[in-house]
């Protein structure tokens, strides 16, 4: 009827309720508005529209915040943290409180207005991720920052406000806590096993074989054992690494992965709206101008989250998710379902 | 323009927007259908289409699963967990599970389809309660269950599949790690002040009074200093008591704070949909048969939030929270309602 699985990261137990099982046309998507390329501040011509850009790849030797470039990284125009306050941390009372220090930048992904990422080429992709490097290793330059997330909003149930495709940056002055919660799940891990959680987690699921749903040479997407949701996957390098960053040989399976997985995901379940996040080992860089020695324990990766279902009281109160389709399940369908780079 | 605030509890930080700074009537709650009486399985003499009552207030002597009854517990006909589930645990590989062994009640908290809880007069709300409260206490009494949650989704938005007035139970044979975060903050805290983290805070929001909403002589409701979301508020008994049903004397006070809590907010945003859940201590019964002796540093409470705005990657991938309404400016709008009990 229903069983509870822990998630081995942290510690979260999940409810899989697999009397009810739904599958993948269960879930209708709600409709979406595509909005107006004339208006869309993220299309070819309109880049006055945004603040000037940070970064950006370009075709040619085409001149800043004019058309022409591939992927563009611009400062959000209503950021929730603002790069020009200044860090300052205050009690009230028993209170903590800190000025709203932080960055928030947005990456263009195509100079296509209708194109969602996994329709973009795999070295169009590429070119994606790697600025997406950049943006976190150069913010990590920055000591006053605890953390990086990349993270992408696609549809208005997810967040979007605008259609056109792109991700986020946000840089904070602190750690998240939900990134502490896998830190502590990782670290208290290698202590017992001298070895890394995800490390074992891919041996696991390679062995297993039912909840995996793409794999080449260096990187590997599957549904987490305790997934919270329908169609959740995770997507992370094969090998050891702790930072996003750190990545940069095998960009390309990185990209092609990322593609292959969204492209089921879509076809899968009739272009949903999700989320994706990308975990990264927090700024290690400290004012003495070194790297904080720490357990080499963390291990990057995508989370992908259809928004398929709604959080209700329960689930707020608990941190509990109630999830009606078996990861073993929603992984045969993706699995199943081929795709080509 | 932002500021960022610190959950004393959990060490949750939220992201204060204070140039968006959104106003009650800048939210626009979604229409919903009040479905039909005739077909609504809590209305009177649709009884029989409700699993068995577990317990029912009765307005006379009438019968089990007869109408007549002024507030009805069933069992839920689609639990998300089992009563009937033995509880068994296992590994599997690095990975932990166990069956779907559990409690899901539904509380009926008025024969009347049309009626919202906070419409239900104060006498009507402390029977609700107190109904709540002694399915709580007797669900305690198996050991196997470690922790049980009341909890209310007001509006489909909020996860309601029906729309006649509910609450639901639900026990879990495991402690949530949400109630862990609160339970983890609380200790800390006791340990570091001996003192009760939730009496200080009570006695600071009283000091301020900025963020107050309601107080009688033994409840009050304020917006949380870091508040996650527009309107957010937090209503407990002023004195100390770790337990929800600990709480026995002073129910009408109980009662009379929910129902002008909820008006406000009902009246403030024009009939929002919204969450509320109560955390009360974890069950302390063992199996042999005395209470563990824990530090009675827990203080219950319920949490209120109104659905209005809408998690995405940036509130998945950190647990902060971005809201658009400062505390203050929400206490302000709903303290300045006048309702009468």
């Amino acid at each position: 009827m229903a069983e509870l699985r822990k998630d081995p990261i942290t510690g979260r137990w999940v409810i899989i309720s697999t009397s009810r099982g739904k599958r993948p046309t269960d879930f209708v998507p709600e409709t979406r508005d595509v909005g107006d390329p004339a208006n869309c501040p993220f299309c070819y011509g309109n880049e006055n529209k945004t603040p000037p850009e940070i970064v950006a790849l370009r075709k040619d030797q085409s001149a800043p915040n004019s058309p022409n470039w591939k992927v563009r990284v611009i400062p959000n125009k209503y950021p929730a943290l603002g790069i020009d306050e200044p860090l300052a941390k205050k009690g009230v009372g028993m209170y903590d409180m800190m000025t709203g220090f932080g960055a928030h930048e947005v990456v263009i992904e195509t100079p296509d207005h209708y194109r969602p990422i996994h329709e973009l080429s795999s070295g169009e992709i590429k070119d994606v991720l790697t600025l997406c490097q950049n943006r976190v290793e150069d913010l990590h330059r920055d000591i006053r920052f605890r953390y990086v997330l990349v993270f992408k909003n696609e549809g208005p149930q997810a967040g979007a406000t605008l259609s056109h495709s792109h991700s986020q940056i946000i840089a904070t002055p602190v750690t998240p806590i939900r990134v502490k919660e896998e830190l502590a799940g990782t670290e208290n891990y290698f202590r017992a096993k001298e070895r890394c959680l995800f490390c074992d987690m891919i041996n696991q699921e390679k062995d297993a074989g039912t909840r995996i749903v793409y794999e080449n040479d260096h990187y590997i997407s599957f549904c987490p054992f305790a997934s919270r949701f329908p169609f959740e996957m995770i997507l992370l390098p094969k090998y050891h690494q702790m930072d996003f960053y750190g990545s940069r040989s095998h960009v390309e399976d990185m990209a092609k992965a990322l593609k292959i997985t969204l492209s089921k995901l879509s076809i899968a379940l009739n272009k949903p709206q999700y989320n994706y996040l990308i975990h990264t080992a927090p700024n290690r860089f400290s004012r003495r101008g070194y790297w904080h020695t720490i357990a080499e324990d963390f291990h990057w990766h995508f989370e992908i989250m259809p928004r398929l279902t709604k959080a209700a009281g329960f689930e707020w109160g608990t941190g509990f998710y109630i999830n009606p389709t078996p990861p073993e399940d929603a992984a045969k369908y993706l699995r199943e379902i081929s795709v080509t780079d």
